[in-house]
């Protein structure tokens, strides 16, 4: 990984040449990284006519921006007036393909100066929201569409496992939508500081107590026979569970069966790069939902900003650093770290 | 395995003493025999109250079965007549604990003339439905919790992997509700027969073509452009994709999830006894849904029945043979082949 220079990108049809003023630096991106050959694997799978990466050529990642306007490509309306600030996810159409943003040869990303988006998602900054608190949007979004993909309702009990930036994320969302009592487990004492700041009402570290026991305690009534299968069809009830795997390593998702309730719905927010294994029988037994999740759509992405933007939701404790381009590479040693950093902020025009 | 004798068992307090009429042979119980190690470590972690099956003791299955009533133990209030014919969902309370009938060491299951059941879950048999169609009422509701779990509606586009009896199950579930087209796909000529005649619009050799393609093929409008992540934002969309695993063999989860569509959600209703290896990477990418499936609730039982019983689902096309006790370890054997058989019955009035 290098901080070095290329040339500046010319906006195409309908597109937008925009400067990066502030770009979070994500663990999808440490995990890209490590693991680059399984990711261009996956998107070969799952997105066959997306173009794929190619390893041998130059990279610029940085997929959570706020940017400035520089400049429009032909065929565009201009509706934002160039100076101005713009979110946007982190996709461009390309002569009728989307092209990833930060994972893409062609198109530069936010760990950069310039890069190009389309007219079409370019999305106005409101209420003068700081552009590193703009730049939350695209986490925060991941975490408001795990809660959606969730199919959570009031009566469901969250529990979080893993208090990362997309652990905090989805905490954040739960709190926006006034669920709880939320449940978060991290062995960081820093993250669990940050999570309870962002909302969690009760932190748990794994290697004192069972964050799922303690969920469970929370889910039943008080005095409940719990282990008597009758109890289950003419006693009392525990308040549904609901799992949102934020960590994203091997082994997990089992470890979440082994914890979970009875149709406990699980949303696999945590990207596993490496292949996994679990036990189909203890998922068959309690009848548990998987529900793997990726990225957001469009209005959720949109309903975030503007939450920001509202002061609906407030994620800037998140921010644990600041760099410039030619700190990002040592922004990635640091962040594997837990202890120090949640969410540093790429901001170019910083020089170190 | 043997075929022998034992004492006569006793009904307690609101248990009835019951003569099996007919009892279906469960490729549950063929797991369960060549895993049960496996699975009383399930029973362990799922349903720690209920009583576990102790290997070294006597163990008579059996739990599809239609009986007779033969007596009332105390405090039962007696609604069915003696002599009359009954199904129950294969549980009994006993001492306020809930025994599972056909895998507990002290209550035989339906491989034998005689059981206890509670009076509670007997359900008269209507319409002077036969025993053994009555029996198939357990494998049916299987079937059909599977489909409701799937919260599967008219637009979804079902795809049944495996067609022994619990593909079969799902088929006639799926046809009940008239969703469809039915895609079933089973590498045996003899099930995917049966899968026809019991409902399926399409049934496919995997040997010869991929049951994953041939269902996008339904799926999507022809002409498509399905490779373009553009097209599922601003142009056609396939139909909604439901995923059936009727197999329950280890790999069979990740082959649907290279199979499936994005968005797929998968109903896993076949129980694999072994720890199982995915990619968490590709379900990620495609945010599949996986609801793992155990059973079915009493109400859906009661209604499988009373719909065989109206004629509102025909599945008599499944029994493929009859024995009586003595054959019941033949039929075990015999159910190993696809080709020959789907559902054995055990009529213990039958002498081989």
């Amino acid at each position: 990984m290098v901080a070095g220079e290329v040339g500046d990108p010319t906006p195409g049809e309908q597109q937008v040449l925009v400067r990066t003023l502030a770009c979070g630096i994500c663990g999808s991106d440490l995990h890209a990284v490590e693991h680059l050959d399984r990711m261009i694997d996956m998107q070969r799978k799952t997105a066959p006519g997306q173009p794929a990466l190619d390893p041998s050529r130059d990279l610029i990642m940085g997929h959570e921006f706020c940017v400035e306007i520089v400049d429009y490509g032909p065929g565009t309306a201009r509706a934002l007036p160039v100076g101005s600030r713009a979110c946007s996810m982190p996709v461009v159409v390309d002569r009728g393909r989307l092209q990833a943003v930060g994972y893409s040869n062609d198109f530069p990303g936010g760990y950069g100066e310039l890069m190009l988006l389309s007219e079409l998602t370019l999305l106005a900054v409101p209420n003068g929201l700081p552009a590193e608190i703009a730049a939350l949007t695209e986490p925060l979004a991941v975490g408001r569409h795990a809660v959606e993909k969730a199919r959570i309702g009031s009566d469901d009990l969250p529990l979080v496992i893993g208090c990362g930036p997309i652990g905090l994320a989805v905490i954040v969302a739960l709190k926006q939508k006034g669920l709880g009592p939320i449940v978060a487990a991290d062995f960081s004492a820093a993250r669990r500081a940050l999570a309870e700041r962002l909302g969690a009402d009760e932190v748990i570290d794994p290697a004192v107590l069972s964050p799922y026991q303690r969920w469970q305690d929370l889910a039943w009534p008080p005095g409940a026979e719990r282990d008597n299968p009758l109890t289950l069809l003419f006693g009392e009830r525990p308040r549904p569970g609901v799992i949102f795997e934020c960590v994203g390593v091997p082994g997990v998702i089992a470890q979440i069966c082994d914890g979970a309730m009875r149709q406990t719905r699980v949303s696999v927010v945590g990207a596993c790069m490496q292949p996994d294994r679990f036990e189909p029988l203890v998922a068959i037994g309690k009848e548990i939902n998987l529900q793997f999740c990726f990225g957001y759509d469009p209005l959720e992405f949109a309903d975030t900003l503007r939450a920001l933007a509202e002061g609906e939701i407030d994620a800037g404790a998140m921010i644990t650093g600041r760099v410039g381009i030619a700190g990002v590479p040592q922004a990635f040693r640091d962040l594997a770290s837990p202890e120090t950093h949640a969410k540093i902020i790429c901001d170019p025009s910083l020089t170190a």
